[in-house]
């Protein structure tokens, strides 16, 4: 039994759809970021960072998606989405730390500036490269990465729900996904499988 | 055989400092920021993020911090710097996406802004913040790690020398460790290992 601490369409999502893939147990509190939930002292007690995703397993809470997603599925290998051998497991770690310090962080200059400046000057300004900044991880990871369909080649793995959650982001923020054919048919493959559509319904998001 | 594109005193002194606790051969390419060598032509074929640090194994190249530090401690196993089990391992990757993604990012505001924001307002007010966004990841890492001396308790593991290059962090952007005696006691424990001083040396760069 797992219980999924998230906020509707944040990067929750990722760790959500990996669950479903995965056919555990799943329980879904929701901290609602737009009300400033994720500040509550009841949720600073959970979790001192104050962000989501926060996952209780049955040993104890985690956060950061890098860990979650390969708990989740390190845990219920019998699905076999973590993938086999040091190289292949060390690539799915390399997308994972890009995703979560370089493109949720390019991302994240969009609408949490504040974490980082305060005056008005410098939060539009870091807003103002948002689509640039996400442009380049777009292309980044459409010219390196295998994407042969999935993230990481043949196989789906614990990273695709992370790259879907990036393909959100770049609709987020204004960027087109279709210079990027790789990545736009990886976001069609996602919403084809059930337990994207079924993440996406539960958090009442539309794709 | 191992070679470790590095910059004098950059994030790549961690997975330095791992090698040589490993003692596997490692050789080092400088690529020094300062003089815009990770920009150039050459080292972007090789790494088109443009970053350190960058490790040709025998299996290929790896980037991202917590994805080499991971893979040098699995794939040396005799050294025990790989915990064990499903949630301490996890909580080795919370700790690396934590320092990747929460302190690493706060630090890079200082001197990498312009990744962000252009505006010379901008810039500085980002800079501004720097250390107060460091003394709460300080605060954060010594409230919630074990530091029972390690970063993850007892045993030394693949997550302490990233843990103290956020010491060095730390002193580079001048907030004092001393109002965190776990943390400044880790970095004494971290300074008194002969790999440790060893990568320092190579270096060229003080504690």
């Amino acid at each position: 039994m797992y219980t999924l601490y998230y906020s509707k369409g944040s990067s929750a999502l990722a760790p959500h759809i990996l669950a479903l893939e995965l056919g555990v147990d799943l329980a879904l509190v929701e901290v609602p970021i737009p009300q400033g939930a994720h500040q509550a002292p009841e949720f600073l007690a959970r979790n001192p960072k104050g962000r989501v995703p926060l996952l209780d397993t049955p040993e104890g809470s985690l956060t950061e998606n890098p860990a979650i997603l390969e708990y989740l599925a390190a845990r219920h290998p019998q699905r076999g989405l973590l993938p086999e051998g040091h190289l292949a497991q060390a690539r799915a770690r390399e997308l994972c730390a890009y995703l979560c310090a370089a493109a949720h962080i390019a991302f994240a200059h969009k609408l949490r500036g504040k974490r980082w400046a305060q005056d008005p000057v410098a939060l539009a300004d870091m807003q103002k490269y948002v689509p640039q900044n996400l442009t380049e991880c777009a292309t980044y990871l459409e010219t390196t990465l295998p994407l042969g369909p999935w993230a990481l080649g043949a196989d789906y793995s614990f990273c695709d729900p992370y790259l879907y959650v990036f393909a959100r982001w770049l609709d987020a923020a204004g960027v087109s996904i279709d210079p990027f054919p790789k990545l736009a048919a990886h976001k069609l493959a996602m919403l084809a499988r059930p337990a994207t559509q079924a993440a996406l319904a539960a958090q009442e998001i539309q794709e």
